[in-house]
């Protein structure tokens, strides 16, 4: 049509000169030259049309058919509430094929198949489905698939496909029934440069790295916590920190069902409680103050206020200088603190009900992710007997005398020997879990109840996991006068703990508890060879960023 | 008995000088001066025997029969275990009457009537019990009695008793239909010295001390402040702190349900983040620290780490030098964050649900607890609507003029005109409980999301209970530029911020949450004058002790 209009123009254009510029009709050879020049013109006209319209042709054939049904979409600032559901990747499988269905996801891999195709694996925290573009004449233009081939790994990505059954289980993705094939595909939000380190090679099992074919590269723990915020990404981490906040729920559920309740103690202190050592000073207006240490003293003055039962989940801040696999500068503190009414195995039978309940409450609640990290960290399965050994101190010692380890009756146990002590008490009582009770005196600081009975001995008591401490506790004193006699024999000034003491001196039950080291009791238990492992962002003596 | 055979004796040994030295018969003189002396002898003897009848009698009447019933017991060391029940005062009632129970707990007051009977009255947290003393001839011993009349008051005692039924209602206990008829009474530990204040003048409500005729004197904050061990003990601070144990767990439960996480991230960090206002400086080994102003810049990190619900109660750390009745130095933040699919409004919605989940559960689960506080510190019931009300700032603008309140559009709000925008909400749309939408960006943070549509407003929000901010949120800045662009625009040096800006470069979610202040939710629920009554141990500037 554009065409014989274009040529209908052109002969009137020729029609119009066949009288010349005065009026006058042409000669007869004027107007055969007039005609040749009409000719070659019109032939002129004609090539350049049909370039136009192969151009034309040309273009319509690139028209990009899919422009509407993927791209980069704006910064989200909440411009819009459209109220589109979206649906998680473990509520997708093969019995609902067919259902058309919005994902939003995370790339985690894509791997592109000439120009006509390219294949994803998707991910929802430790969630992982297949879903694949594939280019077809009327909905998925090659543009769309050059774009989707280009996405980089760890973009995040809005996804509306149809739920599909494969032709064999995906095996590579946790959803392996169901694939999604794609209809629309969005960038909400692009990963930009370079990813810190493959996030599969730092999913795999430590053995891989020792196979002789081993084509990856082993992610060093200082990588992932220089780039903790990548690293959180990785299955295991997830199940990781999915385990730790289990922990802490079975640990308050079970102290609201004993009558137990949560308390609050401040971390900025007046004066370094227990001696000064190892403790962070804070400038504090015009004078100093002191991170605390634990919240040992406030817990054990609120029992003196008459809430009996008390816990707290809170910050402890130790100034150590050491960099050992089980330190940290700052960690979780699983508190509790207790009024007893005869003597202080009550707190130990309290504490035993507690853990047994914990390591139920993870292999029945956690099975799933407790399987994820074995996969990168093997472990051995954690024993714990139902009603948990206590092992006297001096028992301890003798079974560790009779295996070769010199030691005196008061000696204190190095860490090595608290390994060795759990290796033997492991074979003897195939356990993982124990408790030593009575320990000596004077390696207890100074607010340790004496033993009555055995001169030397204390009312405290340590709890180890796989050979390594995880609990400290002890009966206090709550007797004013003998307290400050202790302090004395500590060098501890009692002036200096004065508000601790006088706690004591308006009727104070008998109590006492233990703290626990949240990390460690996860550390040890998918003994995971760093605590580091188990914080979210560790502290150490080099370590204050991320 | 024994006075007769002593008698008997004496005429015995009369008998026997009938017969003289020799074996003979005396003569009738001899035996008539015998008879004079026996006379004599036997009236003297008589004298004698009564006199020590008389001192036996009057000896046996001292003997204290009760000495194993009382007493004061050593400072319990845990020696024994004797497995006995105590009981406590809530599960003892008529019912029960004829039962012998043992019982520890403190002497709240004890009252003497003569020399023969002491009443008292127990205490164990909120509840109390009467109990009396009462002399008798065979158990109870006058010694006893004037031990227990001699017990101070707040000593914690270990008491056996028979549950009886009294005549008339106890109305000055909580436990209202037994008592307790005492038969062994032992002082566990002994409360020393002066008491700092009255414990029931401190449970007094605030009207009591306006009566004219009031005969005690009110306990101020700062006394109690300063005596927090003993002040925990009124049965006001009993239920506050169990209602603040309630809000942490509700807070808990309502958010696992939905599918959040706990997280723990660090207090120790290594740059000031916010600017560097108002926060504590910690020595660090070689190098300094600051205290966490807040959790958000590692929830935020968290997020982008895949976790994309989690929540967190921790401590907050503010170095403002001020002295309200609703600004604390350490507080405890009750956080979450949150990724969202389309609109931040998503966070709004479970805000909203939370929010009602724990007012709701106040009501349902610790109505006695409010009912005790409201004895002390009346307050209106808490209003809230089963959908909570969303104002737009500017909304809020135009009700504060309609209402003679001078301010600009963007002009942020004064504590007074946040308590007068209370009062109007209140007033208008029957709530104490209300969300503010859409603060103007200039008054908030760098890393605040802009609104899209509404130039100069931003999508922001505070919470507000009685008209007092108890939460401050927002939708983040999810995208590394923009978030560069903005915190230039602050001064705040990007360099500064690098580990949190870089969270965003490697895909991120559109996102947001927010931090509330539990002591606040606390002290405006229950309408409690001062934040500092419902912090264990509060501190300000000039407050670091206890």
């Amino acid at each position: 049509m554009a065409e014989n209009a274009a040529i209908a123009e052109v002969t009137k254009k020729v029609e119009e000169v066949v009288l010349d510029e005065h009026g006058q009709p042409l000669s007869k050879n004027a107007l055969k030259k007039l005609e040749k020049e009409k000719l070659k013109k019109e032939r002129a006209e004609k090539d350049a049309l049909a370039r136009a319209a192969q151009a034309a042709a040309k273009a319509s054939a690139t028209v990009d058919y899919s422009k509407e049904f993927y791209g980069k979409q704006a910064i989200n600032q909440s411009a819009d509430r459209p109220g589109r559901k979206h649906e998680r990747l473990t509520d997708i499988n093969a019995s609902r094929a067919g259902e058309k269905v919005w994902i939003r996801a995370r790339v985690q891999t894509s791997r592109p198949t000439g120009n006509k195709m390219c294949f994803f694996q998707f991910r929802q925290s430790s969630a992982t489905i297949q879903g694949l573009v594939v280019f077809n004449d009327t909905t998925i233009s090659k543009q769309m698939v050059k774009f989707a081939q280009n996405i980089t790994s760890e973009s995040i990505v809005l996804v509306e496909g149809t739920i599909a059954k494969p032709l064999e289980p995906v095996k590579s993705c946790t959803v392996q029934d169901a694939e999604i094939t794609i209809s629309q595909l969005f960038v909400t939000s692009e990963a930009q440069g370079r990813l810190p380190f493959n996030l599969e090679d730092a999913s795999r099992p430590e053995a891989d790295f020792e196979r002789e074919d081993a084509q990856f590269s082993k992610v060093n723990l200082h990588t992932r916590l220089e780039n903790r915020v990548f690293d959180f990404r990785t299955i295991t981490n997830q199940a990781i920190f999915r385990v730790q906040a289990g922990v802490c729920k079975l640990f308050r559920d079970f102290l609201d069902s004993k009558g137990f309740m949560e308390i609050h103690t401040p971390k900025i202190i007046g004066a370094a409680s227990e001696g000064g050592a190892n403790v962070f000073k804070v400038k504090y207006f015009d004078t100093d103050a002191y991170l605390a240490q634990s919240p040992q003293f406030y817990k054990q003055m609120v029992v003196c206020g008459d809430f009996e039962r008390v816990y707290e989940v809170g910050s402890v801040f130790r100034a150590e200088n050491s960099f050992t696999h089980r330190h940290m500068t700052e960690f979780m503190g699983l508190d509790l603190e207790m009024a007893f009414e005869e003597h202080y195995h009550e707190i130990l039978d309290v504490f035993d009900e507690l853990f047994v309940y914990i390591f139920k409450g993870l292999e029945e609640q956690y099975a799933a992710d407790l399987e994820i990290v074995h996969r990168q960290y093997p472990f051995e399965k954690f024993q714990y007997l139902p009603k948990t050994l206590r092992l006297e101190y001096k028992d301890a010692v003798a079974l560790l005398r009779e295996n070769g380890v010199e030691m005196g009756d008061f000696d204190d146990l190095s860490t090595e020997t608290e390994r060795k002590l759990g290796q033997l008490v492991k074979e003897k009582y195939h356990t993982d879990f124990f408790m030593l009770d009575k320990f000596p005196l004077a390696v207890r600081p100074f607010y340790t109840m004496p033993d009555p009975k055995n001169p030397g001995y204390s009312n405290s008591y340590d709890f180890f996991m796989r050979g390594e401490e995880i609990l400290s506790g002890a009966q206090r004193i709550h007797d004013a006068e003998l307290l400050i006699e202790r302090a004395k024999e500590h060098e501890v000034d009692p002036e200096s703990v004065k508000h601790y003491v006088d706690a004591f001196r308006m009727g104070a039950p008998p109590h006492g508890g233990g703290g626990i080291g949240l990390e460690r009791v996860i550390f040890f238990y998918l003994n995971l060879g760093n605590i580091r492992r188990v914080s979210l962002f560790p502290r150490d003596p080099k370590r204050l960023f991320p």
